[in-house]
């Protein structure tokens, strides 16, 4: 085994050991067991001569002891916090392999700065929401919001962060503005399968996709399912499945490759075998790369809905629940990645990121690089999540060679 | 108003009386407010000259008071138990029609006595499981059943009969065999829409469909639904969608008016906007009156389910779960239904019941001839359940009709 995958697979199972008992791991934001890992990262890192810096918003930035903080670095990192009964890799492999990219620089000069960044509450699964760290480093959630915030235990996102050891004091202030970091790159688990089903060892991100999410309620007529013929039915359910599969073929039928649509969610209504449904609630996700190519599906899928809800005699309510707008990824850092992948010498392909991660934040304000690794049988955020090591070594190498062609 | 027409409704208003607080009628079987709709009919039939009897099951039982128990009788009734939060109409019509048959006989010279029967826990809100009075008239439910199962109160079946005034010794052989009851009438509520979008006064049941339920389990792979693309996904909720209007389209195109299809009942899991759903769960309600269409319209449903989902690479586990055989109703009593509808002159026609009664089961030990009366908007088991006092009456003067030509 190289010595990388060595450190890489080390660096896993040692971060692996900070959990809760219980299946799979179980690490939420500012526990003793998050914060036991980020010292992991601490340790290894000061060996080779990083200092730790704690953001108001309870990340954990690491430089060169003694250099310029003020100066816009080329950043990499990703998070530690797990949801519960979680994986190994979600978040880590970000991290193990930034971490590993800082000792291999370490005995370098550096035109720029480079940094580790650790995100916390990635996943939130303690307060609540997605990518709340990340979101609060570019400024998107305020102090007062942090404050209201509550876990289980009615703890305030706040003051969990202060008890990390963190000065909240200019938690509005001290924010990553466009201009601030030179550049941002992640590595992460694909959490699906193409790059395990293509054969490829590591995927370079082309772009984060554009997301409409849409709540859909069907109010059809609830009646006797033996003494209702027929055509006068107004079955909400049916009604749903013919939206579903509508939902499904106007995804396939996009023009671009990246485009999907899910119905994930669904509550049926009374939900009793022998009564036509009268009620049916769905949920719609839509993502693509291509903005204009997502309007035109959510235009399709409403107007659909609308269509076949009104041919079977049965009302549809339809709002939009969630939006973000697609980010095609720069030249700049998209092309260290392919052609550090290049020289490399790694299978890789290139591929759009429908996930959420730290990276589509980091992105409204920095250049942004991205890479996947594969994913077994794409499953994550469950005890079974595994990507082998060497795959993770293989990601680590080309960060590497890409950011040491940024920052030397 | 007719004087028919004044004594049903007074009759429908006065067994509503018996019900306990809350929206609608809450009225369970051989509770204070159960029994007191029994002394109800007890006392009006009193007036015209019938006594009771209490079946060892706990059903109640009219004939001519004097009159010879042991000779076979003509049969008509339904029962007074309503589901919680139920209406005015559902069993009470059938109980309301054959008492005013019981007043419009009192004064007749018989060849064959007339007997009113009053069927408990018809809708099993009590006790669980449907029919329960009439299935334990017929020998299908035993005393050592009737002592299992149990109220929310812990109080069995058995108990609760014994406290209405029974005496559940000879349960078990003091049942209906094949020659022990002349014939069985009953008038219903429609429970739906078809008599009234129609425009009929009163439907006479052709037979009582058959039915066959299944339970279906689909397994695929649950996903992330952003970063998975449509191609090699395995949506058990999709895989569900599909079955569901196939189910659909097989009952529409099915050669017999009779046929229909529901998926009544779905759970997905897990249920999450963000993901692909990895399970689903539903139920299938089949029912036509022609059981050779039936079987076929059932293996039609059961290939298509296995041939959708495998062709999604989706897991199929498909039970059957309950079963039962179409009855077409006998010429003798059907037919004098119909020349009393005709003679009568009100505007009837011929439809199958799909629903679950005591004349189901009734009809599995002597002829049945069944009616049903409009139902306003097809509401039924809610407070908004109504239907005419005029059509009720209508209904009251078939069966009367219908009857007086088999008894006297």
């Amino acid at each position: 085994m190289e010595p990388l995958t060595r450190r890489i697979q080390r660096d896993i199972e040692q971060v692996g050991r900070f959990t809760k008992p219980g299946p799979g791991i179980n690490r939420l934001s500012f526990t003793a067991e998050h914060m036991a890992a980020v010292d992991y990262v601490r340790r290894e890192l000061g060996a080779v001569g990083y200092e730790m810096r704690v953001t108001p918003h309870g990340s954990f930035r690491f430089r060169k002891a003694g250099c310029d903080w003020s100066k816009p670095a080329v950043v990499s990192g990703s998070h530690l916090d797990a949801v519960p009964n979680g994986g190994r890799f979600d978040g880590v492999v970000g991290v193990v392999a930034a971490v590993e990219v800082a000792r291999l620089l370490a005995q370098q000069p550096c035109r720029v700065p480079y940094e580790v960044i650790v995100f916390s509450e990635e996943e939130g699964s303690r307060f609540g929401g997605v990518l709340t760290g990340s979101k609060a480093a570019i400024g998107l959630l305020r102090r007062e919001q942090a404050a209201q915030l509550r876990d289980a235990g009615n703890t305030s996102l706040l003051q969990a962060v202060e008890s990390s050891g963190a000065d909240t004091t200019d938690w509005d202030r001290a924010i990553f503005r466009p201009g601030d970091v030179e550049a941002y790159f992640e590595v992460h688990i694909e959490q699906s399968v193409v790059l395990e089903e293509k054969g490829f060892t590591v995927g370079v991100v082309t772009g984060i996709t554009g997301i409409k999410q849409y709540k859909v309620r069907l109010t059809g007529v609830a009646n006797h399912a033996g003494a209702t013929p027929m055509p006068p039915r107004h079955d909400s359910l049916a009604t749903a499945a013919e939206c579903i599969l509508a939902i499904e073929s106007i995804a396939r039928q996009a023009p671009g490759a990246s485009a999907v649509g899910t119905v994930g969610y669904l509550v049926n209504s009374p939900n009793v075998t022998n009564v036509i449904p009268g009620e049916t609630f769905f949920s719609v996700d839509l993502r693509d790369l291509d903005m204009d190519s997502l309007e035109s599906i959510s235009a399709s899928v409403v107007s659909r809905i609308r269509e076949t809800a009104e041919r079977r005699g049965v009302a549809a309510d339809i709002k939009l629940s969630g939006e973000a707008r697609a980010v095609l990824l720069p030249d700049r850092t998209r092309i260290a990645l392919l052609e550090a992948a290049r020289a490399a010498g790694v299978r890789f392909m290139e591929m759009p990121s429908g996930a959420g991660h730290d990276a589509n934040l980091m992105a409204l304000v920095t250049d942004v690089g991205m890479l996947f690794v594969p994913s077994v049988g794409g499953r994550s955020h469950c005890p079974e999540e595994l990507t082998s090591y060497e795959d993770i070594a293989a990601g680590t190498d080309v960060l590497y060679r890409a950011i040491k062609t940024l920052v030397c």
